[in-house]
């Protein structure tokens, strides 16, 4: 018995030591003196220490949250943003730290180059082959499930957002393309069903929505920057910001053909540390700024940069027991991404949920969000295959949905009144993070029941 | 003969290639169209694409230079640093891109980060056990190691700059206290000399000179500070900062001893990805601003964190299978930490080396750096140590003077007309930039030399 009673107690010793440590963080972290004193410019060229302070407690945030959800069996993506939300709820309660966790340059800066590291991941994950091996079901699947919620979207957002622009209806649309493959990859690993059939068609086309929902964004955001500057958007200019952006993806992969293995075969003769992970980084980042130069979203180069580098190019320094690339970018993204979900957590006002017609509108978008992805399952081409399944993996929008909405909420229109409105509001944004729950949460047991019924 | 022309043909069609591809990158840079957009808001949260473009650019710097000293036998930072100070002479030419990254914030704010993460690493590689096991010998040699450059180098501002504040004199001389145990560790390394007696004194004796050199750098940061609000510095105030520092360093340890270890067990419990490396990188952080919050520079709360952290914390995650810490670091210390010697390289400013009186002052001051450690070897205890290796063994500075002067960089003092005059000014950030790479140069060569001599 006594040892049985050892246990908990030396338990409640640590527990009792980690409260009281989390407890004087967070007195130090409210206490004015700490507050003036983070607030003083550092003795080192004026990094503020409340960066410092602000990117580890992100930090733990994230991973508590992550892990709590990790437990439930929910993706770790998800305990970020609720964590998030959780935290920015503390500004209701007046703690000055999150207005100026929000407001604060360097840590949104941190955030945006972990979403280009991640866009820069996933185009790592795709292929181009393997887009061209999956075939008509993927691109039909991929087409009809990125059509009917852009549409889908586009009408829920005139019916309950009357007062707004076309042009942010098309941008709420928009928002629900693109399914993140993340979530569903690591499901159909998780049941051990990664090598089916299903599991490519689903895979491929979700890379061919990424590419869509990516071409998307790039024409409505053209547009919507095109239609705040007071310029009228003739159908032309529309036709060319798609034709750049197809311009530029190609571009890309003619670079990625062309160029690349050189550059890569050149880096590989270099002797000194870290060579691969900085000419990869490096390799990212022009092709972001590339996309951002012809008016792109620089993610849309970070994906491309990702899509066209293959495994094959960091051959010889493999071969010399060198880590692979996307191994090499793990700790670096997971510093970094768990800062963008929690800063999008961040934004989301939970006053706005008291208004009962932004809850009706959440509802209604994420059960279109499901809705116009079932669309997918008629895409599919042949027998045998469990088209529910395919619809049911297309659900989850995750880190997609949410950047896109991000991007809302930094472009403006011009208003009825000739005032400038945010093309997404703290309202909109909610209902999108709402909506980019709910479709996360629903996917992994919804896709593991349809997996094991039979096709 | 055929294939022999072959390879030269191909090898200059990737010569061509890459040239082009440059020179492309060049103009764009250069050309006033692509200026202008990369200045334009980003459509992400306002993150530039200038800083894409930035941190691209400056890798790429960094690793060419590197690789170029890597293979003329030279440790890379060095590579970095010519390659920051090329970079910024730049600015000589009218090149406008120069002068927006060194005012940059966010790529500012990215080396800092670097540096803070590096300082960590160096914690990690040392540990307490080892510094009481070298004993006295290290000890000794590190305190006149200490002592000696750090009169040295404020007799020499002092006879050099007359005219500015005692405390700048001061200061200078804190800058040649911390030898750069990377250096030699690598040299002692690549000669299989690391298991002699030499490198174990050397290396303790390194890392406790940077705790004293830190320990310096507090109490002089913490007076100029003093001094520059105008307030008389006595020397109460300056036991009370030196006891400060030491009461920051003995909690760190306390806290390594009894909440770490709690800590890195309830993290290794958990399920989700990257929880070790933003743990590590919590602490670090928390540990970093804390020092900032108590008046030191938040490297020595990065430093302290990672003399705490060892790796029997980390026991858990390597039995499962996991990197280890230093290896997770890696890549993020390879992407961050080049940033802040590019930059530093970039503050040199090339027309201060015109005046003879400050090559005068750089060439005085490098010999004092190299004569001040050559005191070290008085401090060897027992015979058959080779005395003179220890001594130039000790030489490099590195990173910590660089880090030092980049600090003085950011400090002000009352001047004579009640100006605010810099402690660092870049006549004297040039005359460190000298000193470092000179000590630098002349340890590897020196120190094989004195390790082939018999005892």
């Amino acid at each position: 018995m006594k040892t049985r009673v050892a246990r908990p107690r030396s338990r409640a010793t640590k527990t009792l030591l980690l409260t009281t440590a989390a407890a004087l963080a967070v007195v130090a972290l409210l206490s004015p003196t700490a507050s003036a004193a983070s607030g003083d410019e550092s003795p080192v060229h004026g990094l503020a220490p409340f960066v410092l302070l602000s990117i580890a407690l992100v930090l733990l945030v994230a991973k508590l949250g992550g892990e709590l959800f990790v437990k439930l069996g929910q993706p770790a993506v998800l305990g970020e943003l609720v964590g998030g939300i959780l935290l920015g709820s503390l500004s209701l309660f007046g703690v000055a730290w999150v207005e100026e966790l929000r407001a604060d340059a360097v840590v949104a800066a941190l955030a945006e180059i972990g979403v280009i590291i991640l866009l820069f991941e996933v185009g790592l994950e795709s292929n181009l082959g393997e887009m061209k091996a999956v075939g008509w079901s993927s691109l039909l699947v991929a087409t009809l499930g990125v059509v009917a919620p852009f549409f889908l979207g586009w009408g829920v957002a005139a019916y309950f957002l009357p007062d707004e622009p076309t042009l942010g209806h098309v941008f709420i649309g928009a928002t629900l393309c693109a399914t993140s493959v993340g979530i569903t990859a690591r499901v159909l690993r998780d049941i051990g069903k990664l090598q089916t059939r299903e599991a490519s068609i689903i895979l491929g086309a979700a890379v061919i929505d990424d590419v869509m929902g990516l071409l998307i964004l790039a024409v409505v955001a053209g547009a919507i920057r095109a239609a705040g500057e007071g310029g009228a958007l003739a159908l032309i200019d529309v036709a060319l910001i798609a034709l750049k952006s197809i311009a530029f993806l190609v571009g890309a992969i003619l670079v990625g053909r062309y160029v690349v293995p050189h550059l890569f075969r050149g880096a590989a003769r270099m002797q000194s540390r870290g060579v691969l992970v900085s000419s990869a980084v490096a390799f990212c980042f022009l092709l972001a700024w590339a996309a951002g130069a012809v008016g792109l979203a620089p993610i849309v180069g970070a994906f491309a940069a990702g899509l066209v580098l293959d495994e094959i190019h960091f051959e010889e320094f493999v071969v010399r027991g060198e880590q692979r690339v996307s191994e090499l970018l793990a700790p670096v993204s997971a510093l970094l991404v768990p800062i963008f979900f929690v800063l999008m957590g961040l934004k989301v006002d939970l006053r706005a949920f008291a208004r009962v017609e932004i809850l009706g509108f959440a509802a209604v978008l994420t059960f279109v969000a499901i809705l116009g992805k079932q669309v997918c399952s008629l895409g599919v081409v042949g027998r045998g295959v469990k088209r529910l399944a395919v619809g049911l993996g297309m659900i989850p929008r995750g880190e997609v949905g949410l950047i896109f909405a991000g991007i809302g909420a930094t472009l403006w229109l011009p208003g009825a009144n000739g005032a400038r409105v945010p093309v997404v509001d703290a309202a909109t944004f909610g209902a999108v993070v709402i909506m980019v729950l709910v479709t996360t949460l629903v996917t992994p047991p919804a896709l593991k029941w349809a997996m094991k019924e039979k096709g």
